[in-house]
């Protein structure tokens, strides 16, 4: 009864502290780029999905989905804004699939968009930790760093997990970042960097943080069989999945896994009739080493426990045995909050068009998205494939 | 190919000044009593969204829709916040309708949830300005009421509105909040009053303006096909549109019509299969006096600029030719942003329920809700049917 969906089209920023852009221009240039990508008109739209977590108090602006359609130049078309603090984009995604799968919508763009840096960091870091539990975690003084960090030091506890194989998450992301044009650190790094860096919340140092950065990015879906109709390459989206937790870490069952990553994979597999191991590459949600490693594992990649072991072995490093966080990563990609979702479904797209350049997964055919929000009180997993 | 949505249940709490809930109790509160009124179990529903336009700026938490699942007991429950200014409630309705006849959700919950009294009266309206253009509008001074006072200017210029007529939607609105237990204000007012009324910004008074309130409310959605297997008496929701339009009122063609208002509607009738001429009511976004005069030309109930006649003669008072408002709108029962289009799908359902009291329609066979974001940047209508 559901239609197929592919995604035509894909645009996006460069990511960093882009001063000179407001958050408006972000998303009208991530969008335009998807649409000429895509080789369709504006009046072919049906509607617009925007993800974005705190334009509120970031820059004190709400109305963000009409606003952008508005300066894009489609004011009239019906636009929806979905916040999820950092699954923001991914859970827009979701939407625009429900749209375009349900036969409401033909065309539809799903854009987020982020403006981070404009309040300066304190302030940024401390609008993140409005997506952790204020009335019971962030009043008292935990910041997202170190709901993080007990959750690092947890996993080392019970698991064995090493500082040491933290640091190769970052070491690998820089990797891959150097080789993404739109990264916002371009530059590879060597484990000792990472592990002698000023502490942020221990066992957490600078490196295994994912700077909070502006950006925006923009995919065009349409109904799988009108994809060859455009001009943009066409790619499969094959099902997506969604979970939830406690919002407050302490309220968790465990502190080492993300119970709404596993619920969210195991949808988003069932869904498309994939499985862990038919994928070519993950974008995983790495904004601290220690997720990377928690995700890995909760997907179904790697054993719990075993996720720290198989990054110090290379087993996510590119054309390994699973390529994670291609991109770079939210570490060395950069992570425009609300946007990171639709950062990573670019990656998947350019991966499964072999068009990513000197980060290309060889012969990429099955790939996967993983965005959390919080501190993991959501997640959601979107499954990819090429096209022919 | 879509399937027949129903409403199962509803929940909602009273509306005011609620300084003792927090937005998290609000949620649970409302979500409870909507859940109880189905007849459902926790574990049947599939999805849940919210409606919530500035909770991070109001109460400095975001990640709002899984906050809420949580605290409800559902944190493995997907679940989305939606985000369109005063419209937030609406849209989040629209997203589950769509989530429901596609057939990839059946029960959904539909949240809206706003606390807008903590910070302040002058903070608040701060805040609500920020679903201006904040780049083009709020920075150089207009204030949401000034915008909303230059459309009232206008059309008492083009049409000849009076505010005497602009006053009539005011004292109908406190008759019919009068006679609805959940509403702010339940005092019946004279027109003298809201035209001897301090002035907020010219020609509108202070009783021209609705409050800033506190406030949730829930409804519960189901396939046609399994609505009878439930409790709750069920309504159908027949239809929704969605409009847009340029986000600045300085960017707009006419200042005395909303745009999205008619695109929206237009929509609605043409998926429900109904006219204006079939509505025996209609819940608007006044939020202004002027709003409403405006809404119920641009909804096709009233020719453009007749608006103002009507409402003074009475053709929009209780069992008249249309009954607006019935529930005392925005302007007597309350202004809870994020959640004021569930506070009007409440309405809409106790009426087609038979079970609105002292301010029942009589024979209510069809009603229309309208919702409005920002000052007019975005509308969503949905239109209602009893179920026999």
């Amino acid at each position: 009864m559901m239609r197929k969906v592919a995604i035509i089209g894909i645009g996006e920023t460069k990511i960093g502290e882009l001063w000179e852009s407001s958050l408006r221009d972000l998303g009208i240039q991530a969008g335009l780029e998807a649409i000429r990508d895509a080789g369709i008109t504006g009046e072919e739209i049906d509607k617009i999905y925007i993800g974005n977590m705190s334009a509120g108090r970031l820059i004190n602006q709400e109305l963000i989905a009409p606003l952008i359609a508005d300066y894009v130049g489609l004011c009239e078309t019906p636009s929806v804004r979905i916040e999820a603090g950092g699954a923001s984009g991914g859970v827009a995604l979701a939407e625009g699939y429900m749209a375009v799968a349900s036969g409401m919508s033909d065309i539809v763009v799903v854009g987020g968009a982020e403006k981070m840096t404009d309040v300066g960091d304190e302030e940024a870091r401390n609008i993140l930790c409005s997506t952790a539990d204020r009335e019971w975690e962030s009043v008292f003084g935990a910041t997202f760093d170190s709901l993080y960090a007990m959750m690092a030091r947890y996993h080392m506890e019970v698991h064995g997990t090493t500082r040491e194989q933290m640091a190769h998450v970052a070491v690998k992301n820089h990797y891959n970042g150097a080789r993404n044009p739109n990264a916002q650190f371009r530059r590879e790094i060597a484990p000792e960097m990472v592990l002698n860096a000023p502490p942020v919340s221990t066992p957490l140092g600078v490196f295994d943080c994912a700077p909070l950065s502006d950006g925006a990015a923009a995919v065009i879906l349409c109904p799988g069989e009108m994809a060859e109709s455009y001009n943009g390459k066409p790619v499969r989206l094959l099902g997506f999945g969604m979970g939830g937790d406690h919002i407050a870490v302490h309220d968790r069952r465990e502190m080492d896994t993300m119970r709404s990553t596993s619920l969210a994979a195991e949808k988003a597999f069932c869904m498309s009739g994939k499985e862990p191991g038919d994928m070519d590459f993950a974008e995983v949600h790495d904004n601290y080493t220690i997720s990377e490693i928690m995700a890995i594992e909760d997907l179904g990649f790697f054993a719990k426990g075993q996720g720290g072991p198989a990054t110090l072995r290379g087993d996510t490093a590119l054309d390994s045995k699973i390529s994670v966080n291609t991109s770079g990563g939210l570490k060395a990609k950069g992570q425009p909050v609300g946007a990171v979702g639709i950062n990573q479904a670019v990656e998947a797209v350019s991966q499964l068009r072999g068009k990513a350049g000197d980060r290309q997964v060889k012969d990429a055919e099955f790939g996967l998205t993983h965005n959390l929000g919080g501190t993991g009180g959501c997640a959601v997993v979107h499954i990819y494939g090429r096209w022919e």
